[in-house]
């Protein structure tokens, strides 16, 4: 049987909503590779009282028991002291935790408060968990069957020593692990994927199934554990397989990337330069390619003509398309690719234009119009799409990226 | 005493870390303000045994329970189902949500399918909080002195029923409300806040003030309650004095909005149009601005000029100043934000050039140049910022509004 994870997040400044638990997510996306599952993520803030409870009620309830933050050498850090109380474990002093802290304040030329001893205290019997970005350590114990790891709060402390300490610990113990793999869909809303693949899902455990929508992207993640002598991996590929035969040219990745970085790829291996020339959505694509280490690779520029004299000054729109088919039209679309592709001599660019809203006069909030020129390939489209003015400029950028992507493989426009 | 309340997320893509718990960050944030205190945050996959089990025991400690997520048409959300069960409720038919739903796929000119008519069943004797950015309604259940609130998953449904739906339902029960501001604080950093307001946050219960930092801007919360005859708004705004006589020019808002609001405003009010000439930053800057709706009024266009190229083909800028300085300089920038000016008529325009990573020769990564004009303002600044690619490019935009902001208020350059 699967060994139940939860991670136990202890922090007021969680439950003020100042920050978002990615700390539980990022060990939440990584520990199926050691075959564990998290099945309970908790909250709870810096209080012994409440500590304590959520640390019984949680090892009531899962074999692992990872907590995150309530380390440092404040007053209000104290999740190792709590632990340790909770299960009837002293707290003595580690001399070699000791000296690092010492040699780490001599290094970084700061002075040490008697206070940042506390973190050279462990419950006895521990396995420390050193921590290479700062003066908390983690620590690990073993009890009664049950695994309790302590982790500091700063994801830059704690993804270095879950990377170091924790994967390497549970994959020496790991029996049977879990194989996932993230299928992508852009242009299908979530319940038209779940019901194209409903056969496959129905009923299914292995590999189990999962979509996830956000943004016009569908994730499909399929995981998988070995089956007598069957690969979880063969598994996991065997059902991406029958699903891309279900769902086509829809899925545009199946190892979970972005879809500007699936565009930036085939740019990339094509050696085809990019520039786009966006209005309603005011830099979001160019923002979004340009977020792709070593993106000036293949991006060259983009105009963002917002008001609408900026099509004809930027990108020469004769105003004359303008007026006759209104600024957010194909007409208009299609001048403003073929202006920016003749403006900046890119091999492939894309255009957007639409009322992403706030309503104004009559306009048809979500009314969207993209263009694309690539080699051999002249498209431009019309989209209602449906939202506030957020997810109205979202869907436009994912669905130019789309059509930018079905240009560079030569496939049909999506329906 | 304080209310008590738990936010219990219901979905499986939490605990694979597919994504953050956002929901709960958003909801914790807003909840002070009509009195309530959240101390629980709990997430549990889409199985009815586990809700069902974190369901009661929230019920035990909490005495508000907010959920979010598993109300969409899909087989996997089962939210209202189980919850319903698990308070011993009947789910009945609203023809009203019905009627609605039907209308809202007519409206979208798409089929619904059967799985979609689930949505109009709710627990008996609950109040529907109607979605207007979706089709699951959601619902509030008062139960033996609890209140039990069933939300949508996706943020662009919850955030606009909370605020439409929750808020007000509190706020009319709450006894004792809390006062809150948000001042925001630009071009100091956390702990260099924290020192300054240390002999105000020292000891202080009433109003209390605490700091929260990201990307580059440090808020500061300030809440209060009534005190004996005072009330709590006039606590409030007493320390928000103090803390903007200590900090100065540095606040830029004690209204929680982000810089490119503020700016967007100044702009407005003065009425100016605005426009930029970006290349590390790739479009984000336009784009923040472009995100405020009505940003038309005052924002013409945006030359996105990642190539060195493009920096001479969109902006005129002389490429022997390139080749003498540097396309990362003082004087590159100046370059840009002049021939951004003349190239496009606007009143005030901001160019930003840097390294944002990752490292190619011998570029000092994290390098950047910021150029402003403005009327009766000229000002160019280079920046050493540290972090990583994403770090980089959105402390350049923060920093780039900051500059502009000071600009157009005739204030001295941060230091």
């Amino acid at each position: 049987m699967q060994k139940k994870v939860e991670i136990l997040s202890v922090g007021t400044e969680l439950l003020m909503g100042q920050i978002a638990n990615t700390n539980a997510q990022f060990i939440s996306r990584r520990l199926p590779e050691v075959g564990l599952g998290v099945f309970y993520h908790s909250v709870v803030g810096d209080n012994p009282e409440r500590l304590t409870e959520c640390l019984h009620y949680a090892l009531s309830r899962s074999d692992v028991v990872i907590t995150t933050g309530g380390l440092g050498p404040t007053q209000d850090d104290l999740t190792k002291e709590v632990i340790a109380k909770a299960l009837g474990l002293k707290m003595v002093l580690d001399i070699q935790s000791e000296e690092w802290i010492r040699e780490y304040f001599t290094k970084m030329g700061k002075t040490m408060t008697d206070n940042n001893l506390r973190q050279a205290y462990f419950p006895e019997g521990c396995k420390i968990l050193d921590n290479d970005e700062g003066t908390a350590p983690g620590c690990l114990i073993e009890q009664k069957g049950k695994v309790i790891i302590l982790l500091p709060g700063p994801p830059r402390e704690l993804i270095p020593m879950f990377n170091k300490h924790i994967i390497p610990y549970f994959r020496e113990k790991c029996a049977t692990p879990l194989t996932s793999r993230f299928l992508r869909v852009v242009g299908i809303g979530e319940s038209m994927v779940e019901k194209k693949l409903y056969s496959l899902v129905d009923g299914q455990t292995n590999p189990t199934i999962a979509t996830y929508a956000k943004d016009g992207i569908v994730t499909i993640r399929v995981t998988a554990h070995d089956e007598g002598e069957i690969p979880a991996t063969l598994l996991v590929s065997d059902m991406c397989g029958k699903i891309a035969s279900i769902l086509g040219d829809s899925v545009y990745t199946d190892n979970d990337e972005e879809i500007e970085l699936t565009v930036f790829k085939l740019l990339a291996e094509n050696n085809l330069t990019f520039s786009c020339a966006e209005s309603c959505t005011g830099g979001m694509l160019a923002e979004k390619i340009t977020s792709i280490p070593g993106s000036s690779q293949v991006f060259k520029c983009a105009a963002v003509t917002y008001m609408t004299v900026s099509k004809t000054e930027m990108l020469d729109v004769d105003p004359t398309i303008i007026e006759k088919y209104g600024v957010v039209s194909k007409e208009t679309a299609l001048a403003m690719v073929q202006g920016m592709i003749k403006k900046s001599g890119t091999d492939v660019a894309v255009s957007i234009t639409g009322y992403a809203g706030p309503q104004y006069d009559d306009e048809p909030v979500g009314k969207v119009c993209i263009g694309v020129c690539a080699p051999g390939c002249r498209t431009v489209k019309e989209f209602r799409f449906s939202g506030n003015r957020d997810r109205i400029r979202t869907l436009s950028v994912i669905n130019a990226l789309d059509m930018v992507r079905r240009a560079l493989l030569h496939l049909d426009p999506a329906e």
